[in-house]
């Protein structure tokens, strides 16, 4: 995922924790968040893709209430976990991730958001962050 | 991720820890493990899209191992989180994944897989496991 470029107000502390969540409340949907199975650190993969040309452009992180802040903002916001806090994408470079849908995984620990992205989603300037190939060392395809 | 249609021979308990596995050796070439940023049980997210239609498909785990399995076999290859145990896709269901290339992402926390997906991906037979739709409440969209 791309360096965060705006940490925002975090976590309301004197909330009760919720179900999901390791240590930060949130107000999402009982109902998606007894769906979600995360990582160790509660969180959930967020594939991020362009809505019309399907372009995939990052991977970012997302505890509950980051999901919630996206599906109730339109603007995706995701959790750090270098820093550890949340962050709307764009808020201080600009390139805004405007959310148009939102789908979660058959087996809950990924969703992904279909987004209007504006300019650059990587903070390389790069359109997407999966600019990287590895090598592949067998020749083998399909039949 | 879709439920693991096939374990396989798991990791090869005589040989040394490697620099980035949690318990798990691998013979990932060492310049693409020294790249990664796992998750704190050793694995990063990998997006598996179709080749040609740029579809997402799935999501699923990769150790250091899975990787280095994916990039020289040709064959998806994956952690099992629930399982413990590593997983060709389609080794038992037919649904095979012949990889045809790998990116790393620019923060090295997840790849995108593209590969020539046969049937369906998804374990409830669904083309792709992102069917589950959220309900979005912010009528915001890109000006």
């Amino acid at each position: 995922m791309p360096v965060p470029d705006a940490p925002v107000t975090g976590a309301h502390l004197d909330q009760p924790e919720p179900p999901g969540g390791p240590d930060r409340p949130s107000q999402l949907d009982p109902a998606i968040a007894a769906r979600l199975r995360r990582t160790p650190d509660g969180l959930v993969a967020a594939v991020v893709r362009q809505h019309d040309s399907g372009e995939v452009l990052m991977v970012a992180w997302m505890d509950d209430e980051a999901l919630h802040r996206t599906l109730t903002t339109g603007r995706a916001t995701y959790w750090s976990r270098s820093r550890r806090e949340y962050w709307v994408k764009g808020a201080t470079s600009g390139h805004h991730q405007y959310v148009r849908s939102v789908a979660l995984d058959c087996d809950g620990d990924a969703v992904l958001v279909s987004v209007d992205q504006v300019g650059a989603a990587c903070h390389t300037g790069q359109r997407t962050c999966f600019f990287t190939e590895l090598p592949l060392t067998s020749g083998e395809v399909s039949s």
